[in-house]
């Protein structure tokens, strides 16, 4: 058994498919070794889109493999881990090094930084488990202490394979350690009592169901759970899509003041809010606008319950969502929705929702949308579809167009949409090459206002805000990927159905006037004090 | 006395005039402080550039500067600090972070990645000095001392600065930590006897000169040293251009059997290398194919001497040259130097040596190159010019183009040249259209060769080494840039020459056979083995 063959092997029967980077001298073995693995190698422009791309695949697989080179490479790739770990995202970043013969401190080997582990001491800040694997007594272990942990915590870890390593022998050395989610029975029953409890004993109770939902594929369940006791159900920014918008029991997107109105009544007027995989992060409360009162929370997350102002430790959320649908003895409710979707009347309507409502027509089974950062991600709190993989915590822009590749190559039953502002283009938009190159027929709206308008609606001023203008239908086509531009709705809804009824990959430039804000944006804009 | 406006004072008083980043929501107060400093902020389309951009500054004038957001913006500049570090070029980056008054541990603030901490821990790795400003009371200290370490050592910092610390008063708590090199005069007297009884005994004397000639400012007392003892004068790889190529003394560049065979003669034959300023990397000996003999060598670096196998630790190269050109008592030599440039004649003349050839008749005094990875690196062994930069050691793709906007800001009297592959075009050549935005009138020469030739010929096979073929030309007029494509040294000329003629920025793109190398390239895939 040898060490990267092995170690690929292993990454393909966990599903990994493919594998995204770019080769560099140092890990030409490495290369080697993957071209002759089952994973196919899928090569960027850029590394920052290689770990999106894997973040992406990641979300949707249970498992993301990016690739680069020592230095140059992999350093190139520490903001996408830091995003894969902030949002829980199993990504495991494998890169090259030196060879360990030659390995004389006074050397200078390019692409080494200060000291020969530099890399891994930077690594080690941004995953959950990390291993240079220098020796191949340990090199099984190590592999697989990495990749279970990474599995089991859904984030990042780092392999470092020195050049000499990659075909090295290796021993099964021992069992493959498994991580098994630490659990508590007692817990479990102790917690169940309390929320059953809780929710029986409140008048209006609530569920905000977010993300972790989608992760743990727990949609079914959710969509069971809402029904079975006719409890109303909002989504959080990062959990949107977890639950369908067209259900009777869905009463919008909660984002604190920044999210629909009535979400916002319900939620916040619950007594017993029962929060499903979803985070308190900033974003998803409105930059921390949301009026909760703890006392009224039950939060339940993969591995862990909070209750009021108690915490179980042992006890996750796929336990207690079977328990809630299977034995816990809750009363059905009467509840009558008032929920009416924002969408704006015709007369004022803004171009840019009018995109979103056009997007929510298509066919939500055969699309998966990826999202970058700006007012795409504010606005797409108004698309109504089923998959949706958003960087809505983390917020690094340029996610779009290359998630669009790893979401294509993960889901090949399903074509990308990439909404993308004008700013994330400029930063990896050319990746729309990769997708002509690997056959990922995306469709990718790129919506111009001219800047980074989001940013000037939370208080910057305009002159740091403007870009320098792209011809994006014009620098589509110089990589030969047909483009349209469009000013109306009527041209957007037209341009989009022809981009689902062709081949290929398209892009759909939006001209916005830069004063069109999605509602979301526009009322995250009032709360800012600036 | 305010933090920020502080900080941007003292780095524009140390001549950083412009500051290359993106805004982000965190480091909104940031830069408002920015505009009103007298720092210029100058807004590449994503974050690698920024620091690619501020790194060429800074090896043009002793000091440049990054800035980006918490997070997304500042993880995003790790690969171009720590090629900063390995290079030694003083780069500060600054990064917002969020308020410290809204720094409870269990709130989910967007950007962040494991703790508050996890950025500058990230950081501490790739800098020499290092700090968060928390607190007003040590800020003016910490401020200096990481600018001070930063411009003593050469290499890199980092300064994160809460968004509630931006306008913190501060005050002027201690003297400025002023940074001396250590030196000892007795040690000087001794390493000068040592170094002088050498060459005086030795048979053949040569200089070997490096990149911290160009560094310290010392290319004029390397051609005096020349001339007054009449030694040849080899430059090494990354230190190309620290010598006069068409000085009577100037015997070509060094890098063992990739390097020109005279120079590899003259500097293997000597028993006595007086190596000044020069690095021994594995790129800089042709992957370690250099026969030194450690007994005859003589080391001086910018605090440190070497000669054979013993130290002298607080000297340095800036003393050793006074003290060679002014109190040293060395006899002049006789040499005959049988140096012929590497030009190729015109029959076997491949394209892209011919390239080369047309760019050294550019006139020096008006022009900065600037080089990126692959064989516009090797290849610039054969371009002679005073102003060259290039990552000949850390060797990050995608340097060319950013470092074409740092060197035109940073020297506004020469025009920038860019020399990249299109393998690193694809990387961050979109900031073309900076190039534009800020009036920096650069000349971009993309080698297009189809893919990483580079690569290949150190063994990758094709397949890795292929990439998604743009129209370079059709990319850059979609962006508002004149572009032209050609296929022959004549075209070349004439293409260079009307770039050169006109105002604005040009993009040439030279179709290359793909099989078609530098010199130095095809010497060093004959050492290769895989």
């Amino acid at each position: 058994m040898r060490l990267a063959p092995y170690l690929f092997q292993r990454l393909f029967d966990l599903g990994a498919a493919h594998a995204f980077g770019i080769p560099g001298d140092v890990i030409l073995p490495l290369y080697e070794a993957l071209e002759e693995s089952p994973i196919r190698p899928i090569l960027t422009t850029h590394e920052p889109s290689a770990g999106f791309a894997a973040d992406a695949y990641a979300r949707l697989k249970g498992i993301g493999v990016a690739v680069g080179t020592y230095g140059a490479g992999a350093l190139n790739m520490v903001n996408p881990a830091a995003q894969a770990y902030a949002e829980k995202s199993p990504v495991v970043v494998i890169s090259g090094a030196p060879d360990i013969a030659d390995r004389n401190p006074d050397l200078l080997i390019h692409h080494k930084v200060r000291t020969f582990d530099t890399q891994l001491r930077i690594y080690e800040q941004a995953t959950v488990a990390s291993a240079a694997l220098e020796d191949p007594a340990t090199a099984y272990r190590e592999i697989n202490r990495v990749i279970e942990t990474v599995r089991h915590e859904k984030r990042p870890g780092y392999l470092e394979i020195p050049r000499d390593m990659v075909w090295a022998e290796i021993a099964e050395t021992a069992a493959r350690p498994h991580f098994a989610p630490r659990r508590d029975a007692g817990a479990l029953v102790e917690a169940m009592q309390d929320i059953t409890a809780r929710v029986n004993r409140s008048r209006n109770p609530v569920i905000l169901a977010g993300v972790e939902i989608m992760r743990l594929g727990l949609r079914d369940q959710l969509i069971r759970l809402a029904e079975c006791y006719n409890l109303p159900v909002a989504t959080s920014f990062m959990g949107k899509a977890v639950f369908p918008e067209h259900h009777p029991n869905f009463i919008g997107t909660y984002m604190g003041a920044a999210g629909h109105p009535y979400s916002r009544l319900v939620v916040e007027g619950s007594d017993c809010l029962l929060m499903l995989g979803a985070w308190l992060t900033d974003t998803e409360t409105g930059l921390f606008t949301s009026a909760i009162p703890r006392g009224t929370l039950i939060q339940v997350l993969a591995n862990e319950v909070t209750v009021s102002r108690h915490r179980y430790d042992q006890v996750g959320l796929v336990e207690v969502m079977d328990a809630l649908l299977e034995r816990a003895e809750i009363k059905p409710r009467e509840f009558r929705n008032e929920y009416v979707p924002e969408r704006t009347e015709p007369q004022d309507r803004s171009l840019i929702s009018a995109v979103f409502l056009e997007l929510s027509r298509l066919d939500d089974r055969r699309y998966v949308f990826t999202v970058d950062v700006g007012d795409c991600l504010f606005g797409s709190v108004e698309l109504n579809a089923e998959n949706i993989l958003n960087p809505g915590y983390y917020a690094s822009m340029g996610f779009g167009v290359p998630a669009a590749l790893g979401a294509g190559l993960a889901a090949p039953d399903r074509r990308p949409v990439a909404l993308v502002g004008d700013g994330g283009f400029q930063m990896t938009g050319m990746e729309l090459g990769t997708l002509v190159r690997y056959g990922v027929d995306a469709v990718v709206v790129v919506l111009n206002n001219g800047g980074y308008r989001s940013l000037e609606a939370l208080g910057a001023a305009r002159k740091i805000c403007d870009i320098y203008p792209w011809d994006y239908v014009a620098v589509a086509r110089a990589i030969r990927v047909t483009g349209v531009r469009v000013r109306t709705a009527e041209e957007f809804g037209f341009a989009l159905q022809k981009a689902c009824d062709r081949q290929g990959v398209s892009l759909i430039e939006v001209v916005l006037d830069p004063g069109d804000m999605s509602p979301t944006l526009r009322r995250l804009s009032r709360r800012t004090p600036s």
